[in-house]
């Protein structure tokens, strides 16, 4: 074929030591360093922030948000998404933009939808509507909303979850994931990442790994971690499953987004992350820093004249005490979750930026040493 | 005396045919072009509001902002914003402000407060704590919080009120005036202004205004308008007593801040107005355009690619259309009141940033026609 995916990977250098990847993502809407962080962007909006704050995060900007089919296509609807000129326009973002395919989230709505081989009956958390989700639907629904990278329609297994349960819905998956290959047609505008499945167990994962790469897509993510089960033996899954996947392919680990999560994916060659994490957290009064993590309700804060992270050039931090933060989160002012919000991010993003200098510098592991120490537990 | 007060008037043209004025108010923290409408940041935020954004509304920015000495007495404290570097900083705003005294907020508990010759009781609206506020404990806080200008702790009577209630009032009013005037000691680094009252009473109004005069003060307020009363016996009672104030005087209409009270003010001669109307009401998912009221959450903008007001250069305008802002506010989310509220304070700015221009050129009456037959309907 003589078309060009829309989004490339270009692998820059490999840490000497680990796995740790620096790269650079090309995508219809710029080229995106790597590792990277993605804020979340759920309704078409990173919530509580304007698009050029997000453009602003870190010392590099942030270049690429995530944002989700599922959610647009309840409301306002894709057509009308599109309509208004696609999602870039509508949100007034110009960076890259990924979203998923609503598959976690129709599945996290447990009784309130029914899978069959076809795809996804549920109900709608707004009006109670019935939708039928297929593969085909959440390809149609991401090409009308524009998104660079679009992800696949999956089944995310719950954990823990029975051997069987997990070997048929990996299958499910791939078979799925044919159909969203097929449906999808504009390769040169969008590119199609697959999502890898397989649950805890390490064969299926292999076994997920190999169905999803022989269909040759531009990019590959794993799925269903991070939903509960434990850490390390998250690590292990990763440790295990990440050389199943093409070196010269970006691969994305989908809803991790703690910084011990970022490093140790890192570690392990990931290359894209995202979590909602940081701006909700911050919606409850709590930040991330660099000494880790602060509760702004805390009393030992009301006069607190120092910033959240004394090491963070931040816009809060450079302009903002605690206690003017502890009081705006405990009047209940909007601009508590503007200010956290953004700190937030802007730690993630700036952290990851740190990552990637370090893997350039081949100081990764002394990096993430020195980063955890500060940190202490997550 | 060879004191300086911190706070003056500068007149620098009164148009031909109204008594619209055009002057300067030069304040500890720099000069204000008057007439000028003052955003409320009531708990040391503007709702929804970056300071930065709040600074760079209209063209030529917004360069004095209030605050509320009852909120802040209550919460944080007001002894912790002074321990803080006072209110400028600890709210990053490097604007003037100027503080309420409490006596609007106070006489509005209704049934939670008592009032005496020497101050009112009153319960917390956060935690049922009782306080007593007086002239001085108001004079006090505002001290504290080290605002640019502060009010007088006035009695405001509810509209309707018989007129011995209204003639008690104000002369209640000017007595605890006096005590503020004696209890405040730092007049070159913050000005008191005295509030007249007299409710919809000429007379009384001319007689509150006699009496505050008096003391020479370097600015004065009108309390107690726009509680309920007619728009056009406001107008009448405006018509009436402003007059009675010094030329070389700044003159502030208080918690005024519908486009059409704007207009009438200022050709009665008002120099400043606040009012928490553009913020309150974008919270609601209503705008205020050139065209008229815009309510966001109407079904006939779900697909309306335009902006908010055609006409508007702010920030909202020129990168978002009314589909989006309906979106983010069926949404609930945070970004709808950011942007709804940049817009109307931008408006309210606007409006009196070409209200001004109007009056240097001699041709206010003409201006202030062509907006109301834009706008229509107040």
């Amino acid at each position: 074929m003589s078309e060009k995916h829309a989004v490339t990977y270009e692998l820059l250098k490999t840490d000497s030591r680990t796995k740790a990847r620096r790269g650079v993502l090309h995508t219809p809407h710029g080229d995106i360093q790597t590792p990277v962080f993605m804020p979340v962007g759920t309704q078409a909006t990173v919530k509580a922030m304007k698009p050029e704050a997000v453009a602003g995060l870190g010392h590099e900007g942030a270049h690429i948000i995530l944002s989700n089919t599922y959610h647009l296509y309840l409301r306002p609807g894709h057509q009308l998404i599109k309509d208004m000129g696609g999602l870039h326009k509508f949100m007034n973002w110009h960076g890259a933009i990924l979203t998923d395919s609503g598959g976690f989230q129709v599945f996290s709505l447990g009784k309130m939808r029914k899978i069959s081989e076809e795809g996804v009956k549920f109900s709608s958390y707004i009006d109670g509507s019935k939708h039928f989700f297929t593969p085909e639907l959440s390809i149609e629904v991401q090409n009308a909303l524009g998104s660079d990278i679009i992800m696949a329609f999956d089944e995310c297994a719950p954990w823990p979850a029975d051997r069987r349960y997990v070997q048929d819905s990996l299958n499910l998956t791939t078979r799925w994931l044919k159909r969203c290959k097929a449906a999808h047609k504009d390769i040169e505008r969008q590119s199609l990442f697959g999502i890898m499945q397989g649950g805890t167990y390490k064969d299926l994962r292999r076994e997920s790994a190999r169905q999803i790469v022989d269909l040759d897509l531009p990019g590959y993510a794993i799925g269903g971690l991070s939903v509960g089960e434990p850490a390390e033996l998250m690590y292990e899954v990763l440790d295990d499953c990440v050389d199943e996947l093409p070196k010269d392919k970006a691969r994305y680990l989908m809803g991790v987004g703690t910084p011990d999560y970022l490093f140790e994916g890192v570690e392990r060659g990931i290359d894209m992350f995202d979590c909602v994490l940081p701006t909700r957290e911050a919606r409850h009064g709590r930040a991330m820093t660099s000494h880790g993590k602060v509760n702004i309700k805390n009393a030992r804060y009301e006069r607190d004249e120092s910033p959240l992270d004394p090491e963070c050039d931040c816009y809060v931090c450079r302009n903002y005490s605690k206690a003017y933060l502890r009081h705006l989160f405990k009047s209940e002012e909007i601009l508590s979750s503007m200010l956290l919000s953004e700190h937030n991010l802007h730690f993630l993003v700036k952290t990851m930026e740190d990552i990637r200098k370090s893997i350039e510098e081949d100081r990764f592991p002394e990096y993430k040493r020195i980063f955890y120490d500060k940190f202490g537990q997550f």
